[in-house]
């Protein structure tokens, strides 16, 4: 274990995660799709429209039949149909000739343009005046002009929207494969550790890793299973460790990282065939004990046992670790969007360790703004007075007041 | 309806939204409470921490024994035991002395501050040198530093995060009263919507807005039922809306909006007692032809049938009127984060309308850019292509190439 305490940057962490892989997939209703990963590319089947289709209520109509109309001297039509929506009509429209279409309707042979209700006025239940020069295509949409057959309209890897599930119907698909959501097991350990249920004895504490960590396994996607607390004891740990790898595709244990126990998690993790410890200890703050491991293909993260550093170190690398196994591209888990904001005061840092400062943030005259919210790092009400985490770069001493620095939304 | 059919802007329609009023509650576990909003303030019912902890791995002593203590002039302590964790000691610091003790465990009687292990020796098992002056409390956190007895830690309408649920857990509430989430009725209109599974016949097409609307809802916390297809017709679209009040907290029409089926219905709505329009038409492109009414107490809402105005729609005035049927305060609503990008190129638009053009975000260099995609409206395939919509407030021109304006991500 001693060689590879050697503290990394953030950076050398996220390269070794490449590793990892998306687990299998499943075929799921689209209606079910929301928030999950593709594991297929979605190629359309069909043009979008199918048909030739109007964007406008009003009158289709021969572009050309209204060239040089105006407010005063308007184009007169003959007004010879009506195209009732959801049905066909083999009106053809001839020279001189228009015919009254909705929104969304099919517009009929022989038109090439639509002239929007505003712009007509219908002079008798025959005749129309149009008062607009049109130019052909205007306000028609032309078949497979949204969507081509054979288009790839999503590409594997791409989280599933509203917009995209409604692409999906569109094209008549009423399901998909997708990446299996992963599970995760999760382990609280520390003899001080009590289920919160029960008024903790003297010197005890409840557990409120096991309710943070399990609701930001289920933010991203994941899945979570709670193991159990774990004695700081050799057979209790390791006990837990191989029924959470047995059980899930990823395991994580708060309070197994720090120093006090590093030297067990360590030892116990060796009795796991084919266990590669590639990370312990992270140039970050809060959190520097984090032990990140590679057990037979499956992740293992340790966690600080304090509860805000344990949601730091799993919101940077428990997050993207799972969006692995979620399948999700890498593009997609690079370019986040990321929220700035300027320091309402000087925050101080330490170079040497990415800080991550707690911050309350507040828009004022169009200008985000992140007031620090200090405290100890034991302490978990500064977290829900919090609703970000400023980045102190590992190079930079700190922000001055009025800096801007990227802000991660908590 | 006539006298109703009047456009209003975004800002006069958000007004009216104030009538509409939370639901009933219910209790849950906090391990189901994430995203619910919360229905009563939580007042701590205890200090955190419930005895004073050691916040570093080190030796608990009396401060005033390490004053002037250095790297050459160590302090000489005593070492008199330890602290197991988890556990309770009677040991007493006296002058001199110093315990043993890890982070989050209890410090002892007598002893005022915590020397870091990095920054001792242990010269033999009786015999500590400490290298660093302490000042009292210091790596300590004291009763009730995190939370004091009877204080309010959250209040009522507060969307629950992982953290909320962490210190709930911390203070031993293990559930919680939350609002109900809203049951949203949905509705597709239009003699043209096809239902998916069906090849849709020539003049049809695929009902998108049950989907990407449904999603939306979730999306929303909200719970989405969605109710069928309706005809255009007084009885069928009666029947469908008649149902949805009774069997849901708010009502959604698709199709319902437009001029074409405008005023039926607004006939439909006037069967309901009670039934008061709140606005039909709203200054918002794409997306004016909205419908908002409070049918004795429920709202309401018909969008445009176009699934890309429906989606801008129901973003911009469902999404917000579920978060006040889900019990989320004013000014969580209000104060959401919002993105800002440069436009990448100069954006047209035409004044006296809100316009939220479909963007492409990019960072590039630091720098968030919005890349615009244009299409017609009635393509859902741009909105795919997209991320974000990028406003153009309701008295500008357009934004020009490396103007920054706000982006709401989709």
């Amino acid at each position: 274990m001693k060689g590879f305490f050697k503290v990394q940057t953030p950076e050398e962490l996220y390269k070794k995660l490449d590793r990892f892989k998306a687990l299998a997939f499943e075929r799921v209703n689209i209606e079910d799709s929301l928030h999950r990963v593709l594991s297929e590319p979605i190629i359309s089947p069909i043009n979008l429209p199918e048909f030739r289709r109007s964007t406008v209520d009003g009158f289709a109509l021969k572009a050309k039949d209204t060239y040089g109309a105006s407010e005063k001297n308007p184009a007169i039509l003959r007004l010879v149909g009506e195209i009732p929506m959801g049905q066909i009509s083999n009106i053809e429209v001839k020279e001189g000739e228009a015919v009254k279409v909705a929104t969304g309707g099919m517009v009929p042979k022989g038109a090439d343009a639509v002239q929007m209700v505003e712009f007509t006025e219908c002079v008798n239940s025959y005749t129309l005046h149009a008062f607009k020069t049109l130019s052909p295509l205007e306000n028609v949409i032309q078949i497979g002009e949204d969507v081509k057959a054979g288009e790839r309209v999503l590409r594997e890897g791409h989280l599933i929207r509203p917009q995209d599930i409604g692409l999906m119907a569109g094209m008549g698909k009423t399901h998909v494969h997708v990446y299996l959501q992963p599970r995760v097991g999760i382990i609280s350990s520390g003899d001080e550790i009590a289920s919160i249920e029960n008024i903790p004895a003297p010197g005890e504490i409840r557990d409120i890793n096991r309710y943070t960590i399990s609701s930001m396994v289920k933010e991203a996607g994941g899945i979570p299973l709670f193991l159990g607390i774990a004695k700081d004891r050799f057979n209790h740990l390791m006990e837990k460790i191989e029924f959470g790898l047995k059980e899930s595709d990823m395991v994580v244990i708060t309070g197994g990282s720090s120093v006090g126990t590093l030297d067990l998690t360590g030892e116990v993790l060796q009795i796991f065939p084919r266990t590669e410890i590639l990370a312990h200890g992270v140039s970050i703050r809060p959190g520097k004990p984090t032990l990140l491991a590679d057990i037979d293909g499956k992740p293992f993260l340790g966690l600080p046992g304090h509860p805000v550093s344990a949601m730091v170190i799993f919101h940077f690398f428990g997050k993207p670790i799972l969006k692995i196994l979620s399948g999700l591209s890498r593009e997609a888990i690079l370019h986040q969007i990321k929220v700035k904001a300027k320091a309402s005061r000087n925050i101080p840092s330490v170079s040497g360790r990415e800080d991550y400062v707690r911050v309350k943030l507040e828009e004022k005259g169009g200008t985000l703004w992140a007031h620090p919210v200090f405290g100890k790092s034991g302490a978990i009400s500064n977290l829900v007075q919090a609703n970000g985490l400023i980045r102190i770069g590992i190079n930079e001493e700190g922000l001055e007041e009025g800096e801007e620095a990227e802000v991660f939304l908590i």
